[in-house]
């Protein structure tokens, strides 16, 4: 199911329209995701109390809904008499069984739904913020989790349910599905609203194939499509949905990102098999490219877009933004706009309106001298004072300054008008490597309605631009020549690329280190990577494919090269990132509500100054 | 004492400081804040090893520390025998007892250390985020929480320490105190990390002055100051320390916003009296300029910040935001920047001059019109069109875009590159009343590195100028003819002050709508507001001192008025607001950390959607 966050009527139009055609299909049990009926990451909509009356409603309608077949689905479960722990009414994230007009609750428990019982607090994930807890729930009612986590009876059939998280509990000192398990359930069902991870759906399958085997019975997972936002960050839900038999064996997955209806014969008795086993295959490049055009397409219409410009410079990271609106708008509803000024080469100029031409979209030069010149002019070599002439001062624009004023004029002055006037917003084009240095300009560069390239890496970026030719575009949309230019801002003589000059990032190595301190799990820090490098297995902890002694020319090097991009990650990034629009999430930690972060600027730990000491520390040969 | 967030060794440093001093003059038992080693908010920080490995090694020399005095203070405590529930090692928000350098463990429990037993997750804090529960303890060893919560017995006296939240019981099932109080402790300690919130300090005064009276024990309440943030909220901590008699008198307390060390004696045995009663004077504008001085100037001490620009305007916001730097920086370090266009009118352009002249600080103009002028000409009438002919159309440049224009030209162009030049930054001025419903331009009046006083609504802007000017300057350095004009943006001739016209905004009644729907606990909603306005009892409801059936002639402008300013607030508001600089909170519910918002647009629920059908039915008189 295809969930709209914080739109508990039309989910519910939906979910009644699937109960409407299963019906006609003679269907016995239907099953929705989780907070299929609210949306789940809806940030403190859930402090709404009309909010919460109106899913309340809904969720009646659902029960009203549920004659001759059962029907589960994910809602807020509220209980007025009694108080969250922040003072408010009571919420819980539930499942509910209806059937026949009436909820079926569990067997233990006080409430007429299933209390999720693990509540995840990590990433993205805040539901001790706004959901009671289970635990604290036993601990109320001096109950055992035994007594509380129990199956639901329905009919002649025993339902084991539970939500999402409690179904990844392998870092928790609770099982839920081993509690039901006592109970000799009859199937097992897992209702999730799990957003899409590359790389996540290996594990999810491993984890409840697993479940489904240890168990003896057939588990059902059900997930569901679309996007959710807390504000920093949008996240997809590819679905994965995916029906496994009592031995573990994946029988039916429908396609992911799309929403549908899957229906299977599931035999109940002891571990039936049933369909044929299914291979299933995910991630790499494909399954990311999948995520963002749906994660890009529906943000748009999310915020009622239909028309966006693209700030085309001719580089790597615009081509591929391009190319991948290209995929989701008509070509009237494109519009690219290259910007040059002195420093762009004719090189870049002509790669933008070849590009351009080979998308079929809309394209306009707009050139920035003029107004650049006019800003220096205005500002450089300015007199400034006070009133009573006991200080004065001459500004002075450094040539680091005119870089950012270019960045500037190019976003803030020219595309955000020009967007305005095309009926539309304009993008923010930045990758990961750029967002975690701060490399680029506030109010320039960093500024847009969606980074939706923002959660990959400079080279992932090079591997989804070829992955666009091969597959997507099958030939060679975006120009070679793109993919074989040095990446560069073209802000300055220092960065021009026919002269092979560009960024100061080494993306090939840095790409490495930024992912060890952004989403390795235990995540890295320079002591860490100094130990490594004194112990000489850096490259391996990084899977770094190059050799570190010849990227540095020694510990002096290595060690200057360490210090400034952790103090540009920690200081002036986090600085920037508080400021950039809203990061397309599609790997673990992207930026904003994933990867949480606070101004406190770079620090280095005793044990990093001592290290640093040793290694620099002249040797007596 | 000023915690510094992030800060380990320099916090350490700081405590061995104070205890040497404390050594000095014999003191028995000294207490530091909560997490005054590591610091509190400090967002994902946690995720680090290396950072852990260092508080330990600072928990460990406080210990060392401790020669014959006992030693409370707040760290992290770590247990790497086992997991969190995030799969990294387990952290605790602990409270150590050291003296004769040992840890003294509480009576019960598995550690050395007393453990945070409630963990609070509404408004700022992720307590559950990082740290392990003491209720999903007691479940994981088969303990009670009557086990685990007892008192430290160090020498010959008993502590009753419990942390920050822990007193805060009131809307838990547990009382931390309650539980302590069962073993007859000599004095209750309450060590948090409470950032400042406008008012809170009645409600303190009373909880824990009541607990102390219950208990019959004198009481230490220890909290921090300085500042502390998680990205886009930056939170001010007042101290506002105190110690209660047995009968729940303060006897003592410091200033607030203070770093100090207050020494008290406190006699033993049952309910002592000891020093005088003071009485607690808190809150209103005051304690809120202190609150917005505080965190301004540590903020920017933060970032490293020491010259500061201000796009002033001649209106009320960049008139006290001026004013304030004003009382932070040197008058050679604070430029003022007017940005003329031809909607200013001459009266502001002069009031921003005079303002500038009473504060004594640099001051000068730079007029946007060429700039603004070139931009109509580049993008307004230009041609786009497809490489193959297709499509055509030209783009034209609306009023309302030219105003945004405008906005952008200032800051994103001049204030950037103005500020840069002067070697600092610029402020952002937009106040609590604008950043609601987005009325403010992204990358014009919306930048800035901070944003402090977006937690004010217009009116409160008001009061702050008068008591600036009252009661800190004790002149009228803020020319009284700001705060006698109408509130404009002069970007268009329908906003000319002269002729009184200027924001669509009616501050008085405006400011009590947003403030229900922002500040008020149980946030109100559309529904709520036409359930008050149909029972004709919505001014009292929102404290608005104006006669609703004057501002509005009739049903269907009130609707019209509140589905406007609604749909900005949950549309285009939340929008701007994930772009906009930290906002300094000072009040509940400041917009970003404290306040989290996704992006899903405005919706109305079936209650009110029948509630304004039945207000606009054409009555059949």
């Amino acid at each position: 199911m295809d969930v709209l966050p914080g739109r508990p009527v039309e989910n519910t139009d939906s979910i009644l329209i699937q109960l409407a055609e299963a019906r006609a299909d003679r269907i016995d049990l239907i099953a929705f995701p989780e907070m299929c009926v609210p949306g789940y990451l809806i940030a403190d909509e859930w402090e709404h109390d009309a909010f919460l009356r109106e899913c309340e409603r809904c969720n009646r309608e659902i029960r009203a809904a549920s004659a001759d077949m059962i029907v589960v689905f994910g809602s807020v479960g509220v209980d007025r008499s009694r108080k969250n722990e922040d003072g408010r009414v009571r919420k819980y994230n539930a499942l509910f069984v209806a059937c026949n007009g009436e909820f079926a609750p569990p067997s233990g428990g006080p409430y007429e739904f299933v209390i999720k019982t693990l509540l995840p607090n990590y990433r993205e994930f805040d539901d001790s913020r706004h959901f009671f807890d289970m635990r604290k729930l036993a601990i109320e009612r001096g109950a055992s989790l035994e007594d509380l986590v129990t199956p639901v009876k329905v009919g002649r059939l025993s339902l084991g349910c539970v939500l999402c998280e409690d179904g990844w509990d392998m870092d928790y000192n609770v099982s839920p599905l081993d509690l039901l398990a006592r109970h000799n359930p009859d199937i097992l069902i897992n209702i999730s609203s799990s957003p899409y991870t590359a790389s996540k759906n290996h594990k999810r399958n491993r984890v409840f194939s697993q479940q489904a085997a240890k168990h003896g019975k057939a588990l059902a997972y059900v997930n569901n499509v679309g996007i959710q936002n807390n504000g920093k960050t949008v996240f997809c839900f590819d679905g994965a949905s995916c029906v496994y038999d009592a031995h573990g064996n994946a029988v039916e997955c429908p396609d992911h990102f799309e929403e549908s209806a899957l229906t299977v014969d599931i035999p109940l008795g002891d571990a039936p098999v049933f369909g044929r086993p299914v291979e299933l295959k995910h991630d790499g490049i494909p399954e990311i490219y999948r995520a963002i055009h749906h994660g890009t397409s529906r943000f748009a219409a999310l915020c009622g877009v239909n028309r966006i410009a693209v700030g085309l410079s001719g580089g790597i990271d615009s081509a591929v933004v391009a190319a991948i609106y290209s995929k989701i708008l008509d070509p009237k509803d494109l519009l690219l706009v290259n910007m040059p000024s002195r420093y762009n080469s004719q090189t870049t100029i002509d790669l933008a309106q070849t590009l351009a031409r080979n998308l079929g979209c809309c394209y306009v030069d707009i050139p920035i001298d003029q107004s650049v010149d006019l800003t220096r002019q205005q500002v450089d070599g300015l007199d400034i004072a006070t009133a009573d002439g006991s200080h004065r001062e001459r500004l002075v624009l450094s040539a680091f300054m005119m870089e950012n004023v270019q960045a500037r004029d190019r976003s803030s002055r020219i595309l955000s008008a020009v967007s305005a006037s095309f009926g539309g917003v304009f993008t923010c084009n930045a990758n990961k490597s750029e967002a975690t240095v701060g490399y680029g300009t506030l109010y320039g560069d960093l500024a847009g309605y969606l980074a939706n390239i923002a959660d990959l890496w400079k080279t992932e970026v090079y591997e989804l631009a070829r992955y666009l030719n091969s597959d997507v575009f099958g030939k060679e949309t975006i120009p070679p020549a793109i993919l074989d230019l040095p990446p560069s801002a073209e802000l300055s003589p220092d960065q021009n690329v026919d002269e092979g000059k560009g960024d100061p990032l080494v993306y090939k190595y840095h790409d490495s280190l930024f992912r060890s301190w952004v989403e390795s799990w235990n995540r890295t820090t320079p002591e860490d990577i100094l130990e490594w490098y004194a112990a000489n297995t850096l490259s391996e902890h990084l899977d770094y494919p190059g050799d570190i002694n010849e990227t540095f020319k020694g510990a002096e090097e290595f060690i200057a090269d360490l210090e400034r991009w952790w103090s540009l990650y920690k200081g002036m990034g986090v600085a920037k990132r508080i400021q950039v629009p809203p990061v397309l999430a599609v790997k673990r930690r992207a930026f904003g509500f994933d990867h949480r972060e606070s101004q406190m600027g770079a620090r280095y730990t005793r044990r990093y100054r001592e290290l640093k000491e040793q290694l620099l520390k002249p040797r007596r040969d």
